[in-house]
């Protein structure tokens, strides 16, 4: 088995064992050395956006003093969820790897198919409540970001 | 305009012009009191995931010692990307509200519709590369979490 994969799963296995939190475990690689490692800490921080591949990307971020992950790879023992893809697109990685699946996470009692299904819902279709409620101030902000000298762009 | 509303829209509006960050501001509210507030912070702390939403939603479960924001309210300037739609999900607010449209965010050079678009696909036809590389330990280790005693569901 590749070992940056061996390594991710060995976190996600290592999680369980020790009650830490959920089977998940994820790697950032560079260079061909691994330059951030995480678990799931959801339980464990009180943190529901504390998904492996979440932890990893902000380590590696804070490694390389960057808001992006610029020729990295991204191992995964699990397809992320919907949040943790959404992370992974913002922080443009080269590649991600990933073993099991949405599915095989929702037999395992995890949301991530759940969500998937809601994410390409219109905001009133889905079964969490959403509601627009369209202000010409927010417009504002982003007319004043787009005319912003200093705007660093992300 | 809706308090908490006029709050969120408040924290995007002075993001810019303090050039802390990008258009977003958030706000968590549980039995009418804000409980917690956040402005964009991607490129003022090298964190790809450190948008509005995540902040808010990470800091009110600190102040609720829970990992879930049950019973609370989120207000924020945009319509969440699907990064942050995927963290509310995982949250659990009973509701949100939101003001400016993914549309208005991609005129205003953010990637929220392109992110959009993508999470539907299947892995392989993302533009991001994506490779499933399927391990009997990786399964393994759903099945130690399903077989756990000490499992805290979340």
């Amino acid at each position: 088995m590749n070992l940056f994969m061996q390594t991710a799963i060995a976190l996600a296995t290592e999680n369980v064992r020790s009650g830490a939190g959920g089977p998940f475990g994820a790697v950032v690689v560079k260079d061909g050395a691994i330059i951030a490692t995480a678990a799931n800490a959801v339980t464990a921080t009180n943190d529901p956006t504390a998904h492996a591949e979440i932890l990893a990307v902000r380590k590696a971020c804070q490694a390389l003093n960057h808001y992006q992950l610029d020729g990295c790879e991204i191992y995964t023992s699990c397809e992320p969820c919907p949040m943790c893809l959404g992370a992974i697109y913002w922080a443009r990685p080269t590649v991600v790897y990933y073993a099991n699946t949405r599915a095989e996470a929702a037999e395992a009692g995890f949301d991530d198919s759940f969500i998937y299904e809601q994410v390409p819902l219109a905001p009133h279709q889905r079964e969490l409540r959403m509601i627009h409620l369209p202000h010409d101030e927010a417009l504002d902000s982003f007319l004043k970001w787009r005319a912003s000298q200093s705007r660093i762009s992300y």
